[in-house]
């Protein structure tokens, strides 16, 4: 049988989801190969979630994707006796000002792709690095590229521009956004369940370890909260967020900070952990008791309604408002807490509905319908893979 | 008679201002020294605005605020024989976390103040090195210190924190919001003409060279588009306002630039200027043919519809909507594009009384009140000073 194989990889992990290879592709199986300290593991599930196997791997380079492939590729072997990976879909942060949609990854594309290395240091490389050892590995499987920035691309110039001297935006320093196979997903997912809703002015609040939001309108993406890199918009776990441009100034010039270093600080002690100095992760801060993880986590809520209240300036209204990712999916308080700041705009929630995670847990009524709805990128990558 | 001066010192001009000491100080004359090339003129008018001296100064050192001053204390006395200066209010850009009213500049005071200059490199050694020269030319005289940021400092913490790491809270890296003489004033006219909307919430465009929002909220600030610089939120004319935090890490690693390079190029060549290539002066953009400059326009009134958008959120609502500074209670063309994509939040303009420049400019019935008032920030520190 013919299977589509999802790769999504970074710079310690590589994830990887097995596909029917249908229209509407079907997961079959999925895991990753991740190294932690010395240390390389694969886990692979069934589609149900139900163990398949939990390999160590041979003592390896991190962030050696080749190795990695070649043990996801041995592991399907071993489970999936007999089934041929037709096409490969890989995961890619940037397609620069180019790709709007998926492309088949030919020697062209990923000479263009690699070129946006300088906009992405931290992931483009590892995305690419996949890309070559999946040609390896699966050497007769088409090859297709699905990018985080493309369902953001058709965004007006207002939105796209930061006001700098104007040849930087010739030159692509741009707001990309990001998620974009998240936001691709949702949209999607209202077009079939809710057209009324997809065809008005919808907020999708991707919010995990990394989160951002977007205002979404007929189905295009109208405006982002995250600009030219991962750092923009909405706290994160560890980064840093919206933040005065003369912050990083101060730093270089009054504090002596290295490039290198006040990056570093940004992208990994700034975000929720920098603020709460207790931990990244959103769970943690709702059980602790340190008064600064409740002011990490006011923060976080309060600069979702400020955004919340931007991107509807940007759409010029609300129809919809949709909790996704990994926080929005499952933290009930803080939906909560998001949402009883947003009465002004019409939002109003049912508690209840919200505490059992129902997929609309608006008030009966209420002005702004509110949705929680689990995104789902790989099957965006795997529908794209299977149509190529 | 005993005169209150009010003086604003900057990198190369020294603007001052003669009032009544009253507890509503009246304006008497005003004036600036300013040097252009190697040239220092001293202007002097009354308060009808009818000029009473047009010098040329003998060549002195640029920004030398001792001459500068010396020469206004000579012009005075030429022009307004018999009057004594007993007070003297300086606007002073930076109060730091302490200084959140006027205050009497004693030896202390000034030492606390000095300490803030890596803070506003550019601004605060002018704005303290015009009260030493004023502390020689007016020894009588008691000098005031009024903050641009003592406005802003009851902000709640989420407004006033980056989620950075903590210690740099503690060490006053926050948003200090700037303009804050406006916006006093503005609330303080408010409280007086229209006391409901004082005691409601209000959102105050003040947007001219320098341009910022503050949300303010029964008189209280509450959020600011400006956080701890002078570069962040709205464009201006060369300052780029919001940024993502990775541009400057970009080109400072892909691009080569140097942090004075960078700092050069986002306060001088950024903003409207940058993005239209045409200038940084809105009049010149309004007039001009070149796309970029209408370009420009959009992008300057989709952030401040934007920034209404999340100050609304920081507000939880909005009653009144005010624009100041010499765009906001002069182009009346920007304020009918902005409040024109704000139809969602209650504003709707009456176009012939915004033509008009009338105080009000909503629309009858509408729900949010729409108002254009002309700031006075020297009538601020007339008052500070007169009281001190």
């Amino acid at each position: 049988m013919s299977r589509v194989l999802v790769l999504n990889a970074g710079s310690s992990s590589v994830k990887f989801g097995l596909f029917t290879d249908a229209p509407e592709p079907e997961e079959i199986a999925a895991g990753l190969v991740e190294t932690v300290g010395e240390e390389t593991h694969l886990h692979l599930r069934d589609a149900g979630g139900a163990a398949l196997a939990e390999d160590r791997l041979p003592p390896r380079d991190r962030g050696h994707h080749r190795a990695a492939i070649a043990a996801i590729l041995a592991a399907l072997e071993t489970h999936f006796p007999g089934e041929a990976i037709t096409a490969v879909g890989h995961r890619i942060v940037h397609g620069g000002l180019d790709f709007t949609e998926p492309q088949v990854l030919d020697e062209a594309a990923l000479t263009r792709l690699e070129a946006l290395v300088p906009f992405a240091p931290l992931h483009q490389p590892h995305n690419l690095s996949g890309v070559r050892a999946a040609q390896e590995a699966f050497p007769g499987a088409t090859q297709v590229g699905c990018f985080d920035t493309a369902f953001h691309r058709g965004q007006p110039f207002v939105n796209d521009t930061f006001a700098l001297p104007r040849a930087y935006y010739a030159r692509g320093v741009r707001r990309y956004g990001f998620h974009g196979l998240s936001y691709d997903y949702i949209s999607g997912h209202l077009a079939e369940t809710a057209p009324e809703l997809h065809a008005g002015r919808v907020i999708v609040a991707h919010l995990g370890n990394g989160s951002s939001m977007c205002g979404i309108r007929a189905g295009r993406s109208v405006a982002s909260s995250m600009g030219f890199t991962a750092l923009d918009g909405l706290p994160m776990g560890t980064r840093c967020g919206q933040i005065d441009p003369g912050v990083l100034l101060y730093m270089i010039e009054q504090e002596g900070m290295g490039p290198a270093e006040l990056g570093e600080m940004l992208y990994r002690r700034s975000g929720l952990l920098g603020l709460s100095g207790v931990s990244s992760d959103m769970r943690s801060l709702l059980a602790s008791e340190v008064p600064a993880a409740r002011e990490a986590i006011d923060y976080f809520t309060a600069r979702i309604r400020r955004e919340t209240g931007g991107l509807t300036a940007a759409l010029e209204g609300l129809d919809a408002l949709v909790f996704t990712g990994g926080i929005g999916e499952n933290a009930t308080e803080i939906r909560a807490e998001i949402c009883a700041g947003l009465g002004w705009l019409g939002v109003r929630i049912d508690p209840a509905a919200n505490d059992a995670g129902a997929r609309v847990i608006s008030a009966e009524g209420a002005q702004v319908t509110v949705m929680v709805i689990p995104t789902n990128e790989e099957l965006v990558i795997a529908r794209a893979a299977a149509r190529a």
